[in-house]
């Protein structure tokens, strides 16, 4: 289970500075590692700890290396981003030890006759696949999923225990969906009759690309008239609800319990911090940087960083607000003297 | 599939004008639709897009066809509120379209023998239904539901896949519950003793009424001592939490992500926008409408619009206070001003 | 099933004031009780009720019977914590209705062969139980919960229905999941290389104690490199997300809806009001108490109550900010009276 550094650097490149026979078990980070270990420095204020760092070897920056490179004791793998060189090196680390699925369908499993199951797919125990699904080679559904009629799941999916991904959806190859995550649920539409609501039927679908992620418990609605769609690498984190008619731009992603109403348009290479709630009928430009807790209620046409609540503002301009919350109380004071001297001068001057 | 205009007419009233022996296949935005579809127009910035619109017909309200009624091409049907036609129309089409479930249980479901099926229910497979349980004639309990013992299901009821129904709770009539809801799990009541937390029994139940939808993983908890109530008609969004002993009245409706602490009462005819927060032991009137994102933490006695953070307040108001946030910056300089000018004022008249 | 006074004193200690042979079936709230039922005071509010209270006995403090328990016709209990007492008592009286869960596996439930499940624990229907899990004595695992391989449930735990529980991840004794939680989801963390997002693989686990009670649809992250901990007598309640790496210290609770980000580290003893946020590498010291619907993004190394947005404070410091709010557009008036003013006073003194 142990892999050779050469190894690692014919398949994900950078420049070997010591013995490519040196074999690693896995990673730790960099001030907790054994010298069976390969760690990564991205954080500069971890240069100072290169010295003392016992790993057999080091993913290390260009920059980096000019700089502590010298005082690292193993063997080094300069590659320009070691974040994104870990992430690739940590994956093959856990495909060997992860024992790949055996592909076939669990006897319990309840498969409609005429939904068509790739020979490579697995499918787990108590999965329910309704009439005219397909669902690709290589796929995993996992203990418990549901996948309504027609809809289509690609090539080399995982779906985890419990999902539910609704009839007429659709989702591209790689596309991964966390325990309990409800895809292509009936969007929130409703027409108010003297007081009565009146239920819209929601006719679109959901459409997602490849590559996306989508976190526990997360909830995509399908659209009213048109589709929802989610594009290509889009990561969702976990307990997230996006409305109906929303459409999210390519390599976007959202951290944790974050709501999107519904028809908002996110652009490419957007990301937006833990529970920040976007408001429906908006449009967010590419690469958007929405922070945490924040609340959007308009739309935005700048790429940049936004924060704050109800008025959004640019992440600067809140933060000066945000101080000056804080000073409110001398602020008044402030006026109050201001009002007797002026008082006192007033008195004065008659 | 397709349906005559005189038949919508003679289901859903409406003053035609036309011939209503024109077929329609189904509805389409007013600015997209081919010429076999309906569609309707309600928002006043599409009446300039009457005249070129190329649907077969038009639901327009009195008002609109006086103003445009007369552009359009195709056969209009004049009723009060075209949002509401709409969606009963649609509601038509979408059961034409929809193979209605076929009566019986599934081999694979578990239940108990105690339990009460009436004969025209669709039970679906590895659903759970526990002993003394009740389910209504017509109802459709989708794959991998739990239904607990003792608990009454209403006819016409539709549980989408997954949904937890727990033990002893109550549900009305043509009541429907989305992938993932969780109704009736014990409430998050402690008793602290000695810095450990102590569990208190939550004996009472969830009690739901007629014609009320209930979103994706949203959670609804049982009651502590008394029962926990949404009465008739309420629509709930996704992801939203409703804590124990709240009661919510008829016709109210909440957007995703809201969360309601313990013992709130709602009146009826609210609306709560997506992702607020209504605080526990409060009272919220008839016909209040709580913009998204607000935080609410005490009780609000008139009906009105609500919006903001702690301090909540009626909407006009906290708008100018967002303004004012914004301004904060420049009325600290002026403060600053105005007292170098007494500076300079009260040295010159001393 | 009912119980006399004395085997409640016998149990949970006070000390009893009347007849011990006096026998009740339950609780009731103190102004809603029946000549059958017992009761308690704990909110200082309801002492002119006790005189008028029909129920058979009261749980009251040394205190309050000082002050009001001779107006109490029935039999008294006094112990110091009334409250604590009502949960203990409580937790009796549900357990005598209860009727316990048969030992056993469901015919229908899927256990690996190497799974370890002890004689004495129930397992329901469509449980799937991977290869290498550990289930201990007296576990209630109900229908539809998935247990991941490898992972282990001590003894006395309850599942609920459809609890996810993945691989590797472990719970101590007497520990409670409730419907629809997910334990030991991959935790949210990509590298951003040129734009795409790859995709880190979370090797860490989840490890949560003995007596730990988990809501409906609650989710918690197992770690990336190291485990996330959740130790003894923690309490979530529901639609709580805690990410990667947290560590949640003993007897802390938190109410619906709180988001955690990852790497967060809070201490002993600590409460989260419902829908708080809490930023992510942050550390809260023990015995903190943040309200409800209040962001945190730094660390907090004292303990004391907080409340607020951005900047979060004190909780007093808050209230004076949230109420100089609302007098923004009174400030700024002042402010404009003062430069009118003070434009006379320069003219006057020039």
């Amino acid at each position: 289970m142990s892999i050779k550094l050469q190894e690692l650097v014919d398949r994900f490149g950078g420049q070997l500075i010591g013995d490519g026979n040196v074999e690693v078990v896995g990673f730790a980070p960099l001030d907790d590692a054994s010298s069976d270990r390969i760690t990564f420095l991205t954080n500069p204020k971890l240069r100072n700890e290169v010295a003392a760092c016992k790993a057999a070897a080091l993913i290390i920056s260009p920059k980096d290396n000019q700089i502590v490179g010298d005082q690292f004791a193993g063997v080094r793998i300069v590659a320009p981003n070691p974040y994104a060189y870990f992430a690739h090196a940590a994956q093959l680390f856990q495909s060997l030890k992860m024992e790949p699925p055996k592909p076939g369908i669990h006897p319990s499993a309840c498969i409609d006759p005429t939904a068509e199951i790739a020979p490579s797919a697995t499918i787990g125990p108590f999965v329910t696949i309704e009439a005219g699904a397909r669902i690709g080679e290589g796929c995993y559904i996992e203990a418990g999923c549901f996948i309504g009629r027609n809809a289509k799941v690609g090539a080399g999916c995982h779906f985890f225990p419990r999902v539910v991904f609704m009839y007429e959806c659709e989702i591209g190859e790689r596309s991964v969906l966390r325990p309990g995550a409800v895809i292509g649920c009936e969007g929130f539409g409703f027409a108010n009759e003297n007081g009565v609501w009146v239920k819209i039927p929601q006719t679109g679908r959901v459409i997602i690309g490849n590559d996306v992620q989508i976190g526990a418990n997360t909830t995509v609605d399908r659209g009213a008239l048109a589709d929802t769609i989610v594009e290509n690498g889009v990561k969702l984190d976990n307990q997230i609800q996006i409305g109906h008619n929303c459409h999210i731009g390519e390599n976007s992603a959202m951290a944790g319990c974050v709501g999107v109403a519904g028809s908002a348009t996110f652009g490419k290479n957007c990301t937006v911090g833990g529970a920040a709630m976007i408001g429906g009928h908006l449009t967010i430009a590419d690469g958007v940087h929405v922070t945490a807790s924040s609340v959007v209620q308009s739309s935005i046409e700048k790429r940049g960083v936004y924060s704050g609540f109800y008025p959004l503002a640019p992440h600067r301009d809140w933060e000066k607000s945000a101080v000056l919350i804080r000073r409110l109380g001398s602020m008044r004071d402030r006026i109050r003297e201001l009002e007797k001297t002026i008082q006192t001068l007033t008195e004065k001057t008659k």
